[in-house]
């Protein structure tokens, strides 16, 4: 038997057992270093860990279809506990609120929707940019420094990380990204992935800027059987910035599948300071 | 004394006192006829009541900067609850967290982020859609049985409602939109104003599609100095939506003043049938 991926790992929840008379239970976890980032984990892990918590209660219904998780301070290094909530019920949806918390103090809120998926018309408006195959790109990445960014086998096509001091015109970034070690995708690993971009503003600026999320949101545009068929295959991932101003930018972003289709759009508030 | 603007009787909170012990406290609130969708409130009246429960709390420190609101169920006419917990305040940011109740059903949450602004560099990368003046495009709307929709002043630029039945190939629509008795602007009117838009299904199909949003998502981009500057002037607004499939879309939309600033971002997943 092999040893569990550090995605897995990182995602490992022990219950707690429901509290009497309490809608709401609470599971423990603890930071993985495979993850870290420059503080704390990387914020995609806490992510998925928060999406990991409500798609493993017993009462969950549906696939993930939005999600948004607000970083409100720093996660030291170590345990945590995530409390869950199934707030609401329908035929169609599930809506769910989560907390993360370190002894008395709130690190991660967030909220999920959970739902069914029926067939319906269907069409795809926006289209996934142009770029070469991802085995006619060198691989990438980010400082070596950033444990969490060699979990990730990067391939950027436009707007790597910036090296040499130079700022760009765009903020735009479009990369091939996958699991370095073959993991496949799930709907925990694609919610990780839709932080994958460094901050807009090191490119705008030409270099490291201090940022960082304050809210991430993500629609998923799959189902668990549509997820499955992708694999550990490269997704496309593109993103850019709307407006930069007064401490605050705004990313918007999207990821494709190697055939084009649109995987999930994700968003995403930033603070920075420059 | 002229009486109260529709808006702000709907916004009308009542205090109920905070529990002992409990950081959390309730206001008490009513759904006002005014702002009627075809079933339940105009989703845009409640978002900006969950923002505005925020914003009048004692304790609220900075400028609305991001917030999600989940639609949960359906809203009945009448009374309800609003539950509002600043779960952290740090330096520069303050989390929220909110939820929307009527008896023990839970109809919305909603997590709210201000934060203070700093002058720092600045740049928007998006433009504004080219757009006629507004006094030079007709004033239009919705259905006229849409209550809260006669509340604003509307003038479709590109893809208004569609009444004869002719499918869009585009989902975007551009409209100028304002208060329709010049209330001037503040955070949760420009809340509201972000779900002004009608399903971009409806668009596509050429005709009315059962659909409603379940999760909206607003990064507001401007300090409440800037939103107080634009008085009660006309918004350009336009939304498209990215993907349909198997019973959900999202739409993504952005907001700017008559000077072509980027005044707010907002993302929603909508579910729909047909």
């Amino acid at each position: 038997m092999s040893s569990p991926h550090p995605f897995d790992r990182a995602l490992d929840l022990e219950p707690t057992g429901e509290p009497a008379g309490e809608p709401a239970d609470t599971v423990r976890g603890r930071t993985h270093p495979a993850w870290a980032n420059m503080v704390g984990p990387f914020g995609g892990i806490t992510a998925a860990t928060l999406l990991h918590a409500a798609a493993t209660h017993r009462d969950v219904a549906g696939d993930p279809v939005a999600l948004t998780v607000n970083f409100a301070g720093p996660i030291a290094d170590g345990a945590f506990s995530v409390t869950r909530r199934a707030v609401r019920t329908n035929r169609s949806t599930q809506h769910w609120t989560l907390q993360l918390t370190q002894g008395d103090a709130v690190a991660t809120t967030a909220t999920a929707v959970f739902g069914a998926h029926r067939d319906t018309w269907a069409d795809t408006e926006i289209t996934a940019p142009p770029a070469p195959a991802p085995d006619q790109v060198p691989r990438g990445g980010l400082a070596d420094s950033i444990a969490w960014a060699q979990r990730y086998d990067m391939r950027f096509t436009e707007g790597p990380l910036p090296t040499d001091g130079t700022a760009s015109a765009s903020s735009t970034t479009t990369l091939w990204v996958r699991d370095a070690a073959g993991r496949p995708l799930d709907f925990p690993a694609l919610a990780a992935l839709c932080d994958v971009f460094y901050p807009r503003v090191f490119l705008r600026r030409g270099g490291f800027v201090p940022a960082s999320t304050i809210s991430l949101t993500t629609y998923f545009h799959v189902d668990a059987a549509g997820l499955a068929d992708l694999g550990d295959d490269y997704l496309l991932a593109d993103a850019h910035a709307n407006r930069f101003s007064r401490g605050y930018f705004d990313q918007s972003a999207h990821l494709w599948s190697r055939a084009g289709q649109l995987v999930a759009s994700t968003h995403q508030l930033v603070y920075f300071k420059t």
